[in-house]
């Protein structure tokens, strides 16, 4: 049978169980293994300085570049739990390295969910050895199930590959709201049979995070756990070229991506934002950014509203050079607005479609150009977000 | 009888009138008359770099510290118009000037509402012919009914007094959404009959904008219109002190900084952020706006959901100095986390009022402090956004 997500490539193991962390009895955690011959690794974390006991615990296992398994969680962060949350995290890790008869130090360790609250740690042990027996009686394709098993508010699953001539990458994600720069709130486990080394696998993952993770901008948060993890297993026994490598690595980072975008929360519009006419890109991803998070911009996209002064309000207070009285926005193609006034037509553009394709030019005649996707501001992102905890 | 808002002042007139500008039929035109003996002003404007034209007009009128007359209207914002826009806003100052005898580079200009529709001067010159008609006949009180007339989606009119020993300080204001550093979205004109120079004027003004406007952000977004001004017609006789005259002008534009907080788009909570134990009062401030701001925490507060960990997470991306492992955070003065991990009953803390105090102590030990207010993110901010221009 062919294996789909982190199971597609050859050398890689998955597992995944209920062990009851989530209140609604659905399935909450996963384990990833890496069966080798090779076990280079990488991985990219949150930049939010507060950040989660399993990212302590990950980052320094990934340190030196080899890691075995990957142990997920949903349904709590383990973060904002003082030294027991640190503990917890170290715990999951030594359990599982008993379990699989791996070094401690090879085992990353991820979780998802509400912060705050401490690790049900005997829900977790018992967890950890339903997925070691999983994992040893595996016959079947569980790379869904592991998808599954990492889900938050996700409505549906998300994986991804890449088939190459011989080689392929594998991967699965959960993420769809707090998802802002760096990375979106998520968890994302990337495999590959390829034989790389740990140096190829970071860099191949940071152009393809950069491109894609870290352009989706949902509302601006960011978490204390996002993690985005590497595993390459060699057991296709070809060694890609760097370039093929960051390519298959950004295909699927960028199919993750898309997924997350469509499954946001309350999602009603995927929005894509270019920004163009700076000096240089960042400036364009400084303001890209600024009008993806500017909730007057989001409201107006969920009402279908070809409002465009707010997109030149919000790019106004942007950090980066315009020519204010040259700015020119487009909606869907439409011009709506050319130097830095209303385009005839303007108020009628349709944005009733669920993509709605956002240009807009600062008018300094640079060439820096960016993308950022975003969402609409919906009741339902209000909704979902208004009572989380209770 | 007593005259209120912008007319408790003596030396100063008011007048409005229902021009047709807003299709809903509503008063849409406003003025008000410095009557003298001195006529020195000041004003602040928005920092977003997209400014409307009435903007670049009063910038300029109020450039030699003398203004005699500040002419308003809803409805339409005048802002992304070009040239055109330019022309008209001039055209507006002209019309009041020759209307009431009186210089054209002493009449500011103030627009409020939906960008980048070019203003219908017909109506306008119309509006301006029956505000210099109404400002003759005053007999009344014409502070509220000018107030009134510059409301968009405020659903209160707001006026403000500071009753001083033999002078006082009268004051009316828009803005209830698009709040945010500086300023909020919002016309402001305060009047008074004290005498002082343009120079402590703009002095008082600036300390006063930057303890209330300054720091109320409803949304994080920044108008291209806002426009605070400040005249004064010596009509008291008495001149007092700087400090003096700081206090009163502090105290209608707090007065009136509150009236907005309450009358924010969609506001169901009355959010007031403090965070201390930072190096320095802007590292303070820099973290109260990033948590005002974050979507995920405002959503929480619309739920009374005690969810701190959003709090941790949003000021974990603040560009603010912190310990992370030493944050502490208090809803209503209960504790829910402390050294960054939660306090026992912090789920069960009681935010069902109105009003909800956050503090949060960022743990560097330094004395930085500073305080934002903010509002909730609820269905009806989404409701009244998404259809604005529509």
């Amino acid at each position: 049978m062919t294996h789909t997500g982190v199971t597609a490539p050859a050398g890689f193991g998955a597992a995944a169980t209920t062990a009851g962390i989530k209140a609604s009895g659905k399935p909450d955690m996963a384990l990833v293994l890496n069966e080798g011959p090779e076990f280079n690794a990488a991985a990219v974390f949150t930049r939010n300085r507060v950040v989660a006991s399993p990212v302590k615990v990950t980052r320094e296992a990934v340190g030196d570049g080899t890691l075995k398994a990957v142990v997920l969680n949903s349904g709590n962060a383990n973060a904002c739990n003082g030294a027991q949350g640190d503990r917890d995290a170290r715990e999951e890790a030594q359990l599982v390295a008993g379990a699989l008869d791996i070094d401690e130090g090879d085992v990353a360790v991820c979780s998802t969910g509400l912060i705050g609250d401490v690790l049900p740690m005997a829900t977790i042990r018992e967890g950890i050895a339903q997925l070691a027996s999983g994992l040893a009686s595996n016959a079947g394709d569980n790379g869904p199930a592991a998808a599954e098993a990492i889900m938050t508010t996700d409505t549906v699953a998300k994986q991804a590959v890449a088939h190459r001539d011989g080689w392929s990458v594998g991967a699965m994600g959960k993420g769809v709201g707090m998802m802002a720069p760096s990375l979106a709130t998520m968890l994302v486990c990337v495999t590959t049979d390829a034989s790389a080394s740990s140096q190829a696998l970071d860099v191949a993952l940071r152009r393809a995070t950069k491109a894609t993770f870290d352009t989706l901008d949902i509302d601006g948060s960011t978490s204390t756990n996002d993690t985005v993890v590497v595993m390459a297993s060699g057991a296709s026994g070809v060694r890609p070229s760097q370039e093929d490598l960051d390519a298959a690595i950004l295909e699927v980072c960028a199919d993750l991506a898309e997924q997350m975008q469509a499954d946001a929360e309350g999602v009603t519009k995927r929005v894509t934002i270019t920004v163009e006419g700076t000096t240089n890109d960042e400036q364009a991803l400084n303001a890209a950014r600024t009008l993806g998070r500017d909730n007057l911009f989001k409201c107006a996209m969920f009402g279908s509203d070809p409002n465009w002064g707010r997109t030149l309000a919000a790019v106004g207070m942007a950090e980066s050079d315009m020519d204010p009285e040259k700015i020119s926005v487009y909606f869907n193609s439409h011009p709506v607005c050319v130097n830095s006034t209303g385009a005839p037509g303007a108020r009628e553009v349709d944005l009733s479609g669920p993509d709605i394709d956002v240009r807009v030019n600062l008018g300094t005649g640079g060439p820096g150009r960016a993308t950022v996707r975003t969402t609409d501001l919906s009741h339902a992102y209000v909704e979902i977000n208004s009572a989380y905890s209770t």
